[in-house]
């Protein structure tokens, strides 16, 4: 049976997410559609990961089979001419016997885009939480980076989660201005981007994290409270929940792949664009 | 009577272009509907120029005048809470006494985006024209420049127009790579950037321009070619109008600003954000 993975980028805003479910379009569920109208049946779709609704994908990754074979470069256009615009598959490729693209992933990139001006624009209203007043973008790093390691991540998992533990390793975790006075004199304002790399993710883990990091960027807190939330596993601790349009799943790494991690970039990122690490 | 001029930025993609028209929302409609609450009763918006529908701008400028006194930064706080996020005033500042928006515009500058990658991004689809396979952006720059200066440009001028003169000044007029790569290893491809700066512009001007120097790229013409079609002054003689949404109005400059011209800064450009020169 021929096994396929494919990376896929999507705008996440109109969508419920990733998954499958009523009450509106999903990711999946436009993939699946199309992939049954390829086989002439009924395809099950594995991705990566959920993607919460209105959260952004560069690099989401998902698995399935086919009864039929296929040119992978014929999967990746049959899917495209049959997808809205606003989700793309970027690459196709076979996989291995038995790959799934959800328990053979070994480290997520995310990142979190947040706009930091008085006027938002109406560039980067769709990815980028817009956040005006004075935001101390240092100390948000230093927040940002007493989160790497193994941690016990309860106190940044939203409720009504289900999982076997709640510890993570947080590969990399910074704060940076990706952009200073991205608009030239029409909009005036700055980018700062939140990049976070781990093992896995809680739900809501990233997001949560972020509201936290602004509060200490308000000066409401100091970076040290973030390492007092880890220890307080209490989900109360933390800060807000950050709204789901800043965030975008930027990559999905494979042991099969080397699971290499490459650094940010912090020349010449933008809004709108979101380049993967 | 005070006298206004605001400077706004809109994602043009819903609208039915900047002028109030049966059919849909405008830019300009939406703005005097905003304006009416604040005078209470009707206030008329002069544009300094109309955009088509599905073109957006970083900085199109508009005058009114309103019976009471406002602070501007009320004026640009009142207008943006009852504006929707795709329309932002990013400036609002007094006038002259007769300051008129259109009339006494001097240099307008746009942008206009190609997305140059088999796959078009779900990411800059919004602000930039899909054009796949080999682009040369070299010979494309080369007949850009010879827009500039004075030319009769009936040749890149829509059918319907009706205006005194088609002579323009074009003070600059460049093709670029604004960024190679610009997703990384998620979505492969580059962004090709035309700017150009004149003392006005024809109906679909630029979108002719952009046509015709894709012709040039794709290699079905010489650069020389762009200069035939001003010669010629035959619109049926330039290449097909590029498509709306990759265009933009940067800016819009008049004499008692100094109407500076700043060159394009080629360092981060980025699509779905389209920075003022």
């Amino acid at each position: 049976v021929p096994a396929f993975r494919i990376t896929v980028a999507y705008d996440g805003t109109g969508f419920v997410g990733w998954q499958r479910q009523p009450g509106g379009p999903s990711v999946q569920g436009l993939l699946e559609d199309a992939l049954g109208e390829l086989e002439g049946g009924p395809v099950d779709l594995t991705g990566a990961g959920r993607t919460d609704a209105g959260v952004h994908a560069l690099g989401q990754t998902a698995s399935f089979t086919l009864t039929k074979s296929f040119d992978t470069g014929a999967v990746q256009r049959a899917l495209n001419a049959r997808l809205p615009g606003t989700v793309r598959v970027v690459e196709a490729r076979t996989a291995p016997d038995g790959f799934h693209a959800r328990f053979d992933a070994r480290r997520k990139a995310y990142r979190y885009q947040i706009w930091n001006g008085d006027v938002a624009s109406p560039f980067v209203r769709r990815f980028a939480w817009h956040v005006p007043g004075p935001l101390d973008v240092a100390s948000m790093a230093a927040g940002a980076r007493l989160l790497e390691g193994r941690h016990d991540f309860a106190g940044f998992q939203s409720a009504g989660s289900d999982v076997a533990t709640t510890e993570r390793t947080i590969f990399h975790s910074d704060v940076r201005l990706a952009a200073d006075d991205a608009f030239g004199d029409g909009v005036p304002g700055r980018l700062v981007v939140y990049d976070v790399t781990g093992d896995g993710f809680l739900r809501h883990m990233v997001r949560a994290i972020v509201g936290s990091l602004v509060d200490v960027g308000r000066g409401r807190r100091r970076p040290a409270w973030v390492s007092e939330i880890v220890g307080s596993k209490r989900r109360d601790a933390a800060g807000r929940t950050a709204p789901a349009h800043g965030l975008c799943l930027v990559r999905v790494e494979y042991a099969q792949d080397g699971a290499k991690v490459r650094m940010a970039s912090t020349d010449g990122l933008r809004a709108g664009q979101i380049p993967v690490e």
